[in-house]
């Protein structure tokens, strides 16, 4: 039998903290029975709800935290009343000491990113963390990061994000090579920013086995699928993230108002109903929910603040499938392998660029 | 009667040429009868094409040019070749002589922005240019800049960027004081780069009698319609342009995915087809076709590459509004204003963080 795999739970995180939390842990032990849960939280809110979930009350050990963090808490803040004794950092901790495999937390992005980096730290010799999402797209779903964990990236940074984006694909889809684009601007001659161009030398010149580079892409090719790894720095790819988010709202909006402007539009509706609720649900951001911390000595998970039991569910199972490929050793061994092979080439250093 | 306004169209432009321009053309005539047009183009390709249209030939002169520009030519190349002797060239050199009171063109972004900085030159105290464009929202539709025209951009840019936003949601509304936003991401603390946090307490000191500056937003504000105007440098409001039209395109595929899966749904998707035309005209880009580059001597309206004849008119019909309404003096005239009553202020001059 293969071991467990333990799951380090923020229960109080997010805006619905445990309410949304244990019947999503519900839901992915149901899909994984290898599952283990460690959950944090406060015990008067935890224990009474727990016993609904009896499934799950078997499979976690249940640990009480003094404080909860707040999703209005400033990541400084946080770190100041929640080091030690919130259940934000206790999960975080978790996976440090080994008694977890990785975390969830719905929390707010910033406390979770702080504590994250402050408690696992970068691993090797990565200036700073990103934040990978994955994102639908024509041919499925893509992974993308930085989604907003750094503001500006040196070239040394965009090809770590490079190789750490291509594993988690790998990890997600099974994909010996995934294609890997740099997020630029379609200018040319310009053709955006010196860092990128740089990062995008060296990782042509270092032709990865397990990473197939193929250039620069613009914003409309991560809506359709082009490569399977978006890498930008996390000012960019969060204005991205959040611009499609309103596009899709937006389109939602116009859908629904077309639907309901005359009689028989509305009897169309009727009967493609169940057309528009496939369509929903492939808009549906819970279906994809979580982002993945990458570049710390730890996985730890950021499930959406609004989420419901489904998407959490989908967040821990994210956390599941990437851990048992193994990622955060894979990505170490990659990135050191890249990073020794560079020493002695004696092309030194790449100028960096610095924050953008 | 008021004096009539004079386009220059850069009739070679655009994927389609003079298939687009001249048809495009007509249906701007047919709107405005105070409309001009002073034609640059190819006579062999130009001049049998518009016998089909008598109405825009009676209100038009025609100007041989040698040279096209190639939707593929570099800007450098651009320049090079089609100096003084090109039709987009002669259709710039039109407003900077005062024969035409602003130009047209369907052709590449980068070499039509190359030939107006080169041939117009910026404003005043402007540093670089812009591309503002009209972007559809859940209100109606706001105007977002930069898309592209500059890589990076000071606080004092982002300043002067704000302005001639406002001056153009202005002219385009009529409302007198437009909400204006700078774009940013949501982390606290970190909140996004130094230039934007400098450019934002400029604005907020300067408290501008047309301008209401209501702050930070971020990505999805675009598409909801939070502020009348969106600032940002080019490198970001590209990737977000492109960002949300890859997104309106994937959900277009979804739709047509869902509607064509059951029976059920195909007849539901016929009864409610003139909603869905809605709806695609809604999602058309070729409605609100058409970016004004800003601070430059004069306006230069870039119409999209792959437009078709509605759409090429709508470009016309932006810039007469924005010529009608003296955008460009308008713009200087407060530009200067603000730069004057800088100077013997004291506060000195705001760190220029240069290029992001």
């Amino acid at each position: 039998m293969a071991p467990k795999i333990t799951t380090a739970l923020d229960v109080m995180g997010g805006d619905e903290g445990a309410a949304v939390a244990l019947p999503g842990a519900e839901l992915a032990l149901a899909r994984h029975s290898d599952l283990h849960f460690r959950l944090y939280g406060d015990e008067t809110v935890v224990k009474p709800l727990l016993e609904f979930f009896p499934r799950l009350k078997a499979a976690s050990e249940f640990e009480h935290c003094e404080v909860a963090i707040r999703m209005e808490d400033k990541p400084s803040q946080a770190l100041r009343r929640g080091r030690g004794r919130s259940s934000m950092w206790q999960a975080i901790e978790a996976v440090k000491t080994g008694a977890a495999d990785y975390a969830v937390s719905a929390g707010n992005t910033g406390a979770l990113m702080a504590m994250a980096t402050f408690c696992l730290k970068t691993a090797g010799e990565v200036e700073r963390p990103a934040i990978a999402g994955l994102w639908p797209n024509l041919k499925g779903e893509g992974v993308v990061l930085d989604l907003g964990a750094t503001v500006g990236a040196s070239a040394d940074l965009l090809f770590d994000f490079a190789v750490m984006g291509a594993a988690m694909s790998r990890a997600l889809t099974g994909k010996p090579r995934p294609r890997v684009g740099l997020l630029n601007i379609g200018v040319e001659e310009v053709k955006g920013l010196e860092q990128i161009r740089d990062a995008g030398r060296q990782l042509r010149e270092a032709d990865l086995g397990n990473l197939d580079y193929v250039g620069f892409v613009e914003g409309d090719d991560i809506g359709k699928g082009t490569v399977d790894v978006v890498v930008t720095e996390g000012f960019t790819g969060n204005i991205a993230l959040k611009t499609a988010e309103g596009t899709a709202k937006q389109i939602a909006g116009y859908l629904r108002d077309a639907m309901r402007r005359t009689l028989l539009a509305r009897l169309g509706y009727l009967l493609a109903r169940d057309a528009f609720s496939r369509l929903r649900t492939k808009m549906d951001p819970s279906r994809v929910n979580g982002g993945v911390f990458l570049g710390l000595n730890g996985i730890v998970i950021k499930s959406h603040g609004r989420t419901d039991a489904a998407g959490f569910a989908s967040a821990i199972d994210l956390g599941y499938t990437v851990v048992r490929d193994g990622l955060v050793d894979k990505i170490n061994q990659e990135l050191s392998r890249h990073h020794r092979s560079e020493a002695p080439g004696g092309e030194g250093e790449v100028a960096k660029t610095g924050a953008m």
